[in-house]
């Protein structure tokens, strides 16, 4: 797809993955509400396959190949959630998968690849190396390149996570993801801002890695280096598609401090009992750091993924 | 109640009690099913009120209190769960709770005891001190005594969990049940024999707390003292009620490793993304040692509770 998705083409999207997916439940917790004062909604993309929203990018890119485009497989390179995304996706397809990964990776996310059936390719633990390795499988495979974010494709499929959670609490007054690439944040920025242009659609971001924070201020890409934030997920920055469709539609992005994504993410499982990976918990730190800002709101906050190694816990 | 409850006595409970507790969901895994090779359905009572089915049990013998019962509150002795179900129940019937707890308990549990509108007494951690507190605390204010297991209103309550989970999955062919104090299991077991006689109910135990097993074996009562083992939720030893409920009902009780406990308790965690305490892992545990046992079973288990202290993990 060549423009950017509307919320058409992200209800098309839903359609094409629904049988595939999770529909995720949304869940509430009175505790966690007293203590901020507002009604806090959470989309469980914890509770998703492999652990995360990624898989609805990676169904919805690999599902619209066209059968020329898919023979040879498809490849990325990842350390993360969207690598074991492609590699089930494919697997869906009948498809080869093949994941260029660093090779001081976490070896729990290296078993979920291979697990999922994907070949993994390792690689010296930098971005150029990195591409230089994706360059190297898709000229010799003839594979098809999936980023994980900057791709008007992997986008639509991350807006059916929002789009389910309005359908599911209409009310809302504002939606809060976390953002990294931002792929999650545009598909969630069209689908709402085209339900209800009235709910803000506010991203949350460590200000260990505040290039989001920084391009949407100034208004241009200033993409960071190897930032070092807990939230592993969200160390990537943003792309020039993904920067174009939020500076156009995010109504703000706020930034949160390393021991709050920790202390919210603590909060989460102590009293939800449920498990998220501490990305998922930089929303629910940026209203835990302002209370009164949202006081009494209406909040969607969707809740990345779950993928944490619990020999490496932050508590 | 003097008697023996039946099926009929749960369903009144359900009724009595389900507009202040949740209905809990039940949950599956395709992963997990594939490593043991069975169809395993788990009751998620670890995402119930206080964070463990004892609410049940307590709303239920609350709730059933005359006037002139609870006028002068209720009293318990317990570390655990119960001491916080009894509070929140109390709180519901605008009651006086008083918990006696030994000064060694966790602060995590004395917080949620507080948070309830509890008040403690702190005793020795010995169970004589406790009772000596009781019987103090039960003098000097008239409260009445709701104990944790071994009283046939409490066990009326934890049997509506497994009414809720065969109402859900009613093809069941075996239900299985951690035991230590055997509330839990002996609700479960006259809920579940009278719904279809031809479901199993297994109950699981740490064998370093093996007194329902033992006990079971021997057809006598045989109390273990301060056994030694990390789900914390079953040191306690059946009492004379449970165990002749028990005794009479169910089919199987087995004992299981604390290795593998820890293991099942991990296995939940990573594949399902939801906190589970190791109490609620002992049936996996059971089913992970023996898989033969249960091959291609429908299997429904009750996670009974998720309140653990992230601080003291067991891996």
């Amino acid at each position: 797809m060549d423009t950017e998705p509307t919320l058409k083409n992200i209800r098309q999207a839903a359609e094409r993955i629904g049988s595939f997916i999770h529909h995720t439940p949304v869940l509430t917790s009175k505790s966690i509400n007293k203590i901020c004062g507002c009604e806090l909604y959470f989309k469980c993309e914890n509770l998703q396959k492999v652990g995360a929203f990624k898989i609805r990018g990676a169904a919805n890119a690999v599902m619209k190949l066209k059968e020329e485009r898919i023979r040879n497989g498809v490849a990325t390179h990842s350390s993360g959630n969207h690598a074991a995304a492609l590699a089930l996706a494919a697997k869906w397809r009948n498809a080869r998968a093949c994941v260029v990964m660093p090779e001081n990776a976490p070896p729990v996310k290296i078993a979920a690849v291979q697990g999922y059936g994907a070949e993994i390719r390792f690689c010296l633990p930098t971005l150029q190396a990195r591409e230089a390795g994706l360059t190297q499988v898709v000229a010799k495979t003839g594979a098809t390149f999936i980023h994980p974010y900057n791709d008007y494709d992997i986008i639509e499929g991350q807006g059916t996570a929002a789009l389910e959670l309005y359908n599911e609490v209409p009310t809302l007054e504002t939606v809060m993801v976390p953002v990294g690439g931002g792929g999650l944040l545009s598909g969630t920025a069209i689908a709402i801002k085209e339900l209800n242009p009235d709910i803000k659609v506010i991203a949350a971001e460590p200000e260990n890695a505040d290039d989001a924070y920084r391009s949407f201020q100034q208004k241009k890409l200033i993409p960071v280096k190897n930032p070092d934030t807990v939230a592993d997920g969200l160390r990537t920055s943003l792309g020039d598609k993904t920067f174009a469709i939020i500076i156009k539609r995010v109504d703000e992005i706020i930034t949160v401090t390393e021991s709050s994504i920790i202390e919210a993410m603590r909060m989460v499982w102590e009293r939800m009992k449920i498990l998220i990976e501490p990305s998922s918990a930089v929303p629910l730190a940026a209203v835990l750091a302002d209370p009164a800002k949202f006081y009494d709101l209406k909040i969607g906050i969707i809740l990345s993924g779950g993928n944490v190694d619990l020999n490496e816990l932050p508590f």
